[in-house]
């Protein structure tokens, strides 16, 4: 039975019509990706992240309608972003691990270009958890239809689960902070040589 | 609430010298370990932790200066209980695959009985950065340690690094947020079990 009030539109309806909007959007978006990283959440403002990006205040309030509302949108955007990169990671003629190793590899590289979303990412437990949930289902959602995928081909043995997923997205999170955020030791695709060889092969003595 | 370990000596040289003074540590840690972890740092207050641990606000401030330095003290408490529980697991007569699981296992077991941990540490990491990293980074050193031991003992291949400790790391720790800390669905020894067999094996097809 719904008798409240018709809910405000979510922020998803006020999508630009026009690439000059489109274009002010990501702006923002960027902007905001640069302040919530450096300042945290708490300590960065509405007009700060105008500043930044160079727009005006009222075309912030064009697609946002508080600080909330573009944090949230930012760790939506940087999941999609995280999504995108590891889709479009070529592995060409390779089977179902090469698709593993480039889809971290590529993810290795973004965080790489953008060290910010690991801070925005964790943040969000805090600040917006329902966001910070659906982050993480989503990938391992995204990395447990590569692995029924891999199953399917037969490269992957036929009992891996949802947990099985959670389980790479994990390792993939921690090497990421490890090597690429709190260090440069090694390459993007050194760690996913590395976390490949744990999934090919586990680490028992030959 | 009183069944826990010694507790880490705070910071400082303020140590109890007394079994009373233990005692009266440990309850302020399992007090704020209960504050932070429902309320978060900012809404926690010394007199709401005093006040749940039925001791005088001057006790409080026998062993620690501020609500910073208990924060401290407590991720230093949590981290070392994690490492007792994962050390005293036993895996009798087991090779060292038997101990990685018992010690995951036991991980798990704690966070089950001390869900408040994932948001106390994550939490650090805004709070505390030096600890937060230093609870990391000690937990990987000691994966590290048992993957040389495996090493050592002929169980594990020779070319085990830092990098596959912390893809362990991340591994335990996601599995524990999914299956201990947002549902239960799956026992700590069927997790601990699965965690063990990819590091076993792998995910190939047989």
């Amino acid at each position: 039975m719904n008798t409240g009030p018709d809910p405000a539109p979510p922020p998803g309806d006020r999508v630009p019509r026009t690439d000059r909007g489109r274009k002010t959007l990501r702006k923002l978006l960027d902007a905001a990706a640069i302040e919530f990283g450096e300042k945290g959440f708490h300590e960065t403002s509405i007009t700060g992240i105008t500043r930044r990006a160079g727009t005006a205040l009222g075309s912030f309030y064009t697609y946002f309608e508080s600080k909330e509302e573009i944090f949230q949108a930012l760790v939506r955007d940087l999941s999609g972003r995280v999504r995108d990169a590891a889709r479009q990671a070529p592995s060409p003629g390779g089977d179902s691990f090469a698709v593993e190793r480039a889809a971290l590899a590529a993810f290795l590289r973004f965080a790489r270009e953008h060290k910010e979303i690991y801070r925005i990412i964790d943040e969000a437990e805090f600040v917006d958890p329902a966001s910070f949930r659906r982050h993480y289902e989503t990938t391992a959602g995204r990395i447990h239809e590569r692995l029924a995928a891999g199953m399917a081909r037969g490269d992957f043995r036929s009992d891996l689960s949802e947990a099985h997923a959670w389980a790479i997205m994990g390792m993939n999170v921690f090497l990421g902070l490890r090597y690429v955020v709190w260090s440069e030791d090694l390459a993007a695709e050194e760690i996913a040589a590395l976390a490949n060889g744990l999934l090919r092969q586990g680490i028992a003595a030959g």
